[in-house]
């Protein structure tokens, strides 16, 4: 039976994705550290060698992340290099990346520290809130978590009240969006840093159920599909703004959902999670003929004006064995973890390296290697060993769970 | 002998190339008019179907300019319609796209004309201006002279004096750039403003030498390359930045620098604008394997990290036509017509479609349409219209010339 024989397939998925992460890990301990100023590099090539100095702002708030989290939750990750390596990335953070005054945080700087570019949006703050939060654990040290509080409700108030420190123009011609960016990461912030302090669970309680309620507007056309921006009236978009799809985000979002449907007992939202967020479109973004999820597709059917739309990309790949280990985990149905194998095999198959470990980033429709970098101005170190640390976890849980003869699915 | 075969194929191209501007500019003139706000609607499909009504102001400049050049040089495009046409694009223009105090230009309105975006660059300014100097002509309507005059006054003064107004925020780890963009297009502005008219001429002509200048300081590596970007006293840049080489770029920026050689009887600059900016760009960029130009590469041979690199786009093609056009009639060297008929075949084997006119814009490494689309945000009437204008007058020049017997090249 089908059944039997993916099910059979646990132990094979966890020794894999153990291996994997161990080294993915050690491709950025080995490589990205920059000893003299700080920080991390993570312009990386295929071997690790550092192609750009430059220092983006997202993937060292992402970094710190990743280590402190490995730290704090993997017994063979609590070393003091890593713990090391994290502070040393928190205090680069603190240091050069965000305004004391404004609380606006860098999208660039030199690997001095020096900024260079500064988004109006609070993607690079987020980053750095979820490093803060994280790295708070691991230390102990409270003027992390002072520093993550301060910042979420910056963000909070950038979100709902007003966002004219962001700096963008207002136009005439601008009309309010949803995009489901905002909601999904403030849906993790809270949860990454209220989920072991009862009092800041209370004060933003209301923002995590604003959040989900954002989120949910997102599905459009009779509950088919996700579309990544709507207007604030949860109404579809004209023009290409409003049929743009992005499977492997609102896959993403649907794990999130999934997350917090579970921890919060919402067993309707769980369903919605699953099969309006992960599985319709995985099913609309799954490239039957070559294998793997497209970047980006129209929701007609016309050409999506972005260049890269029928690009693989390695993270919406890491958002799929999350959402689908985690849906199978929560259900029992065996349909999830079927999907998780076929995205598990198209990874394997395409973005390992054998030699150098971490993960391509980029491949053609074909599924070849468009770029060899295992870091860039994008990727760093995050999707890769979030998702193999998360699907190690579940893949553990559920393996001792069958030992122990409580459930078999 | 191959020499004879390609210089006989000059009635072959002609005689192609005329019917596809024909049929380009029947394209636009059917599809694109927005009768009810005036202005043009770019983002058309394949068949000219209206995908997206947002107006994009390079584009809208861009389609005036167009409109008016064929109007004033073409003895069949000198129609009512089209000069009414390119008229009401310029009041659209005028009303809707710059700012009458600052004179900075959006870069997106919705299709009433109301501001959506701004960039803090010069481009939308520089296409603004084009347009009112083209169309000044065409109407001799002197109130758009005076804005094209007026607006390349404030775009030097931001180029060279202060560019404080473009509202780009002063970060102290920014690097002071000479990109290539900038001098070539401030080349072609001059030109385009002044040609006919010896009092501006006079007073630009230090400006267009230091256009000039500035460009050829983008050769580099012993003369082997054209750079993208350099630091501001002409050296390499660190990083991808510093790497980074656009063909077709470079492409552009020779056959302006050749055909300002030619008029000012420069024989060292037009041999420069050949070798360096043309054929060792075209040679660099052709790809072997495949065919086309490759959009973006690293000189020392890494990935490039725009996820487009290895994709092969409408325009460096129709870049590089004019170019090979260009050095051979200014040359004899029947090297450049071959060159000439290898872009010309690669083109008419790929770019066109012989169901609804206009270009493909995109396509994959391996020369299949990924976006099937005839206009987007980037892609408007200009690239392909303009080469194939400026082909056919060059080849008519050749024939004529032949028929002649005056040279026979």
């Amino acid at each position: 039976m089908a059944t039997d024989k993916v099910t059979s397939r646990l132990p094979e998925f966890l020794e894999k994705i153990e291996r994997e992460l161990d080294r993915a890990m050690e491709f950025w301990l080995t490589h990205s550290h920059d000893e003299e100023n700080g920080g991390y590099f993570t312009c990386l090539g295929r071997d690790g060698k550092v192609y750009d100095d430059l220092k983006y702002g997202w993937l060292q708030g992402r970094q710190v992340w990743m280590y402190s989290k490995l730290y704090n939750e993997v017994e063979r990750f609590h070393r003091a290099d890593i713990l090391e390596a994290a502070v040393k990335g928190a205090e680069f953070l603190m240091k050069n990346l965000r305004d004391p005054e404004t609380m606006k945080c860098y999208f660039l700087v030199t690997k001095e520290g020096k900024p260079i570019k500064i988004q109006r949006t609070i993607f690079a703050e987020c980053f750095y809130m979820l490093a803060m939060s994280e790295v708070a654990r691991a230390t102990k040290d409270l003027k992390y978590k002072e520093e993550a509080v301060k910042m979420l409700r910056k963000i909070q108030y950038w979100v709902q009240t007003d966002d004219t420190e962001l700096g963008r123009p207002k136009l005439s011609g601008m009309t309010p969006v949803n995009g489901l960016a905002i909601p999904m990461m403030l849906l993790v912030l809270v949860d990454e840093l209220s989920h072991d302090d009862i009092s800041l669970a209370a004060e933003f309680r209301e923002l995590q159920e604003w959040t989900v309620e954002q989120a949910l507007q997102h599905i459009q056309r009779d509950g088919t599909v996700i579309l990544e921006s709507v207007s604030v009236e949860g109404k579809e978009l004209p023009g290409c703004q409003g049929r743009h799809m992005n499977p492997g985000h609102a896959i993403e979002a649907g794990w999130f959902l999934l997350d917090y449907a579970v921890k919060n007992n919402r067993p309707e939202l769980k369903d919605t999670a699953i099969q309006k967020f992960i599985v319709n479109p995985f099913k609309t973004g799954w490239d039957e003929k070559h294998g793997g999820i497209l970047y980006f597709l129209d929701v007609d059917g016309l050409s999506p004006t972005q260049l890269e739309w029928n690009m693989k990309l390695w993270w919406p790949h890491n958002e799929a064995l999350i959402a689908f280990l985690m849906a199978y985990k929560e259900t029992g149905d065996v349909t999830y973890l079927e999907y998780f194998a076929q995205v598990f095999d198209y990874c394997f198959q395409h973005f390992t390296d054998d030699k150098y470990g971490e993960w391509y980033g980029y491949l053609s429709q074909q599924g070849e290697v468009t770029q060899d970098f295992k870091g860039g101005p994008f990727k760093g170190c995050f999707h890769v060993p979030r998702s193999l640390f998360m699907c190690e976890k579940m893949l553990k849980e559920m393996l001792k769970t069958q030992q122990n003869g409580v459930v078999n699915h």
